[in-house]
């Protein structure tokens, strides 16, 4: 420790990840991860966000950079912290979003020892993790530092892994400027690849064009829809996209349906589907006697852009290839009629279309309950809805958390089922610490309703009480009121529409997080 | 599918767990386990038991091994569930808790097709199980579930992960009886490492014979403080011993401290450590300039019994190598006074040690605040204490969920701290659920206390307000009382020592599960 005056290797970390534009780190830390903290009061251009579990530190992290466009750090203890937060980070693995995942380790002499908290992190990280490293000594912290931002950064955007050993932390670094970050740009369009797509699209046989992940922003959609208004071409978006743009003066791109039947019925009769930043469809699941790939027989695919691609610049070069020059009709502007009687997946729908505030975030985890919101709000006020990207359940108030922190002039509108709720509440205090402008909706029907009905559809339709007791989350029922208020949240329970309504408005009116429990049937499916 | 009324794969599995001994399963399952959950109702011997988060699912599997002495099994929802439970699973792998893990997986053709759950599984669960396959067809579904639990079972017992693929639980499997299940015996003790040790013990040097895991019974305790007795060896037990036998008739053994100093100071002078079913000890994180292994320079380790051996053989082995026939002396019986005034360590621990129920399972994730607890009910009634093994905290509810499914007779008194209570709270719904018989105390101290300490050791003393509010809870303040009866579960606060006896006696009086939320300082340490 030659030089007090020197920053440690957590002081040079925080400093490199702040010059690179990383300024924000959601966390839940441990001992192996104090001089990181402790580097917060030194390098105050970093943001700390505290949370209680670190399913809602990864999920967060996602929901940050799909809306700032920039890559949070994350901060998690050891293999069991970073066990907590896999969840969420496999989502964000599907969501190819950027995120600087950074889990503190013992310090490196220490390892050998097997002390109890020791694990196999590089096995458990390399699941979710696009790009790996150990940080092995102090000097080489602020490289290594900048090249995980700058792998997490490269496109299509991925989860970069900083192992960060203890005492490389607390040594002394080397000071002297951070490293650059230079992420690679976006991959220029393949001429074979747009010629193939353009003559698809020529052949005169039915084209449906599959967009997804990048492509499914403003320009992205509007350059989509101008192709299929030019060449007849059916536009469609994939499931579960990173995050959508949507609302009145943007086109309505239909989703993929998640059940596979209905998939099939959408593509049905296509002969060339033309995958821009998405992959071919295939069935979420598999059930017996039915198909695993949703495309028809006989079915040509071509990729447009995929990967490192830029998928913007792909579907322009397209468009001029098939001369696509004029606009494709907008969404009809307009929103529900506020309704009224009892809830029930559509007056649910009807009183979020109804409110919808103006540039809204929404985080879609309803699940069941949520089918029928996209169409209420199609042509309601410009927004982005943000969906459960891989499928594991838990990331919807993790995602609403981070997406509040990047965008503090937006209401986030979490859209809940309550199974789903109960693996990460814990987001809720995180909300109200920050004092985020969160309105969460839990459509509470009291069972993992979406499993009943996947018990049908799996053929296991032998289903008595003690299976089905199994998807029941009554007694005890849930008062998620009582649950967001001992987490310092203001909850309101509704059971009418005009109640929903009413508060959604009163919720999305005032600042700082609020949650309304909606009490809904379960959808009969 | 020839035969309609053969049993279908997942049938077969859950006959053979029952057939084996395995009879309770903890789960929270998604799509791909549906025939597993169908097969519920076919199976009656099998008992689900659903929680909301799969960390409580595997945290129960821990605790309910512990206690019955043979496994549960889980059913998790493939990688991402099996991310949610990894953290219990690596304390249940430090425990070395017998524990059939059962994940569910996409049908085998389906897996080439990287439908959005798709995840490495087998990195993941390499990372905590001793024992792994993936059990490929229906025909062999119910032999690989025999050699499940015969592994998880095999001496000193470990986490026996089985991937389930959905097509080979949905396709039929040939009938016929059940595998028989044959896990080998512990190993006799060898009589190199018995004259090793006895020859330790009779040098005249100071001795420390150091016990854990299957040695911290009755049985064990009593045979190693008789060692001691006769020989004059110091008899220590391990930091965090799975189960801990204890009470007034037991010898008192103390354990060795968390705190690397104090460790230290107890192996102090020691020249010759005899280790039974433990692992040198090592301190539980490095810290600048502080070591890292606890052992005494020039201090000889010996390993009397470790892993297949069986430490109780070993130590009668030893007790009759060095003559040691007397019993030793035990704790003397007797109770704190029902303390007054108010809360801090010392009146907490006082009034659970006063109102300690005979035969209680306490739970212990009380951290900081449950220091003084150990030394409040050595002379109370016989129980049995289990601690947190494998430092991931987040284990105390479920633990004492899986406990209480495993020993409907007994009391549990889950001693939890705030923070750690926070990451598994769901625990609670599913106490409510099965009208399970703890009583939960969460020592609110509204900090991560134990990192404001470990702040400090690490040498990061800078701490200032920016690092400070990363380990603070307040703001908002949580309030478990809330939390709990969102869950279903009566919850009381207290502030008085008074106040906290009389509603321990209340709550352990009670039959169904009961919080307690103990508003404590932080520690000063």
């Amino acid at each position: 420790m030659s030089d007090p005056t020197a920053p440690n290797g957590a002081q040079a970390l925080v400093q490199t990840l702040v010059d690179a534009g990383v300024d924000v780190c959601f966390t839940n830390p441990g001992t192996s991860e104090m001089h990181f903290v402790a580097a917060l009061d030194d390098v105050t251009a970093m943001r700390g966000v505290l949370a209680l579990f670190e399913g809602a530190v990864t999920g967060a992290a996602d929901g940050y950079a799909r809306m700032a466009d920039r890559p949070a750090a994350t901060l998690l203890h050891l293999g069991p912290g970073l066990g907590n937060g896999l969840a969420n980070l496999h989502n964000a693995r599907r969501a190819h979003t950027p995120i600087v995942n950074i889990v503190g380790d013992h310090a490196t002499y220490h390892k050998q020892y097997d002390a109890p908290l020791e694990s196999d992190i590089d096995a458990i990280a390399g699941a979710v993790s696009g790009w790996f490293r150990r940080s092995m000594t102090p000097d080489a912290v602020a490289a290594d530092t900048a090249d995980a931002v700058a792998a997490a950064r490269t496109p299509p955007g991925q989860v970069a892994t900083l192992v960060l050993p203890a005492d490389v932390c607390w040594l002394p670094a080397p000071a002297g400027p951070a490293p650059a970050v230079a992420p690679p740009a976006g991959r220029p369009p393949a001429s074979d690849q747009v010629a193939a797509a353009a003559k698809a699209l020529q052949s005169g046989e039915p084209c449906t064009v599959l967009i997804g992940g990048r492509s499914m922003r403003a320009d992205g959609i509007r350059t989509a829809a101008r192709i299929g208004h030019a060449t007849g071409a059916k536009v469609m978006a994939e499931t579960f996209p990173s995050r959508h743009e949507r609302g009145a003066g943007l086109p309505d791109i239909p989703r993929l349906a998640y059940l596979a039947e209905f998939a099939q019925m959408q593509l049905d009769g296509t002969r060339h589907l033309i995958l821009v930043d998405t992959v071919e469809p295939v069935s979420f699941f598999a059930y017996p006697d039915k198909a695993s790939v949703l495309t028809p027989d006989g079915c040509q695919v071509s990729t447009l852009a995929a990967g490192p691609d830029d998928p913007l610049q792909a579907l322009e070069a397209l468009a001029n290839e098939v001369g696509a020059v004029d606009a494709a009709p907008t969404a009809p502007t307009g929103r529900p009629d506020r309704p009224t009687g009892p809830l029930d997946t559509e007056t649910l729908a009807a009183a979020i279309g109804a409110t919808l505030p103006d540039g809204a975030i929404v985080v879609d985890e309803a699940n069941t309950s949520g089918l029928s919101i996209p169409g209420a709000t199609a042509g309601g006020p410009h927004h982005d809805w943000l969906c459960l990207t891989g499928g594991a359940i838990g990331i919807g108030l993790p995602l609403a958390l981070g997406a509040a922190v990047a965008c503090p002039d937006r209401r986030v509108l979490a859209l809940e089922a309550d199974g789903s709720a109960m693996y990460t509440l814990q987001a809720l205090w995180s909300m109200a610490r920050e004092q985020l402008d969160v309105t969460t909706v839990i459509a509470n029907n009291s069972s993992y309703a979406v499993l009943n009905m996947e018990l049908n559809r799996v053929g296991a339709d032998a289903g008595g009480p003690r299976s089905r007791s199994m998807l029941d989350l009554r007694d005890p029922d849930l008062d998620f009121v009582a649950l967001a208020g001992g987490m310092g949240v203001d909850g309101v329970r509704v059971e009418s529409a005009e109640d929903l309504t009413t508060q959604l408005e009163r919720c999305n009116g005032e600042p700082g997080p609020h949650l309304i429990e909606a009490v809904v049937p379960a959808l009969g499916l």
